[in-house]
């Protein structure tokens, strides 16, 4: 039937999304059937716009509209602090806390052979020009505190310390309001090897 | 910032669709930056021509984009039989059968008082002028077996069957393949007042 295929159709992009199966799709795709014409093109028109409209940033890399983004552009940011992430959206973590003051370099992901993800797959050449062309004092790295976020920390420490420059890493241990009794080993013996004189 | 507040856009718009957080429609909304803008712009499209295309057929109310439906235009159904349905995904599940051969008739909903959804509000009215106009003999009356389907299913009889036609009911007992064991109460005593001779 034809009328099953422009749905159809819906259901298949829609359950390309992250996260979202066949019966999910099939549940959203009648959800905005039934809705109002609005919701529909309120979303859609949002999809459009972000994706024509949205860029990243040519400095840091992070997700903006001008070139470069409005992190790069404040001049009351300490560029001599850069802190490292892995995707745009670990920028918007910081950016909550209100207290980083510094300026951000994306890697666009992390060192994973399995997934055939090389260094050179990074945007770590961009992060040397970066240092090279500015007073870098100090590089925060913070991916993720797993397996490739661990040896993307190791990889860069050593490409950047010889430059001479700080070369610092995110603190891993019990997450605050945690509960010693349920801690996984791994973290519990971080913890324990990070510990701090008080 | 400027660029948080069209990213920010699409995350409100797709935090509206049921069952999806906030964390789950940002991390939608990064994957959607991420991805090429193929996988954006083919979501945007679907969805504009599934608004834009699929209506309610005007005799059953089942989705199409031509006016009847295919189901209510196919000369091979039996339009004497008349299966009541909530919703027109509903029609799916049963055209999934391949089996079932009459029409259907969608009532857009079920009478819930808690919702403030009367029969009013529901496609009842359309029902019964099309089992005025046509020679119908049987109603199955499919609406979910909870208490608005149930509710729903017996206002419906008591002004059906004044009509002399027959009005069945879907059965409700043990799904099959299930384990009588770990079955609720009320499906077990539903499967019990339901039992039918071998």
């Amino acid at each position: 039937m034809n009328e099953q295929s422009t749905i159809q159709r819906l259901i298949n992009e829609l359950s390309k999304l992250p996260g979202i199966g066949r019966k999910t799709a099939e549940r959203l795709a009648f959800y905005l059937l039934k809705e109002s014409d609005n919701v529909g093109r309120g979303l859609a028109e949002a999809i459009l716009e972000v994706k024509q409209k949205v860029k990243f940033c040519s400095v840091c890399g992070n997700l903006t509209e001008g070139d470069p983004c409005g992190i790069c552009c404040d001049p009351r940011r300490n560029r001599k602090i850069v802190c490292v992430v892995e995707e745009p959206k670990d920028i918007w973590a910081f950016e909550k806390l209100r207290t980083y003051n510094g300026v951000y370099h994306v890697l666009m992901g992390v060192i994973s052979p399995l997934d055939g993800v090389g260094p050179e797959k990074l945007r770590i050449k961009e992060l040397l020009k970066r240092i090279e062309a500015s007073e870098t004092e100090e590089i925060i790295i913070a991916t993720d505190p797993n397996v490739e976020g661990d040896a993307t920390a190791l990889y860069l420490s050593k490409l950047i310390k010889p430059l001479d420059i700080s070369v610092t890493r995110i603190a891993s241990g019990l997450p605050v309001g945690g509960d010693l009794e349920y801690a996984d080993s791994v973290t519990l013996s971080k913890a324990l090897s990070g510990r701090r004189p008080l």
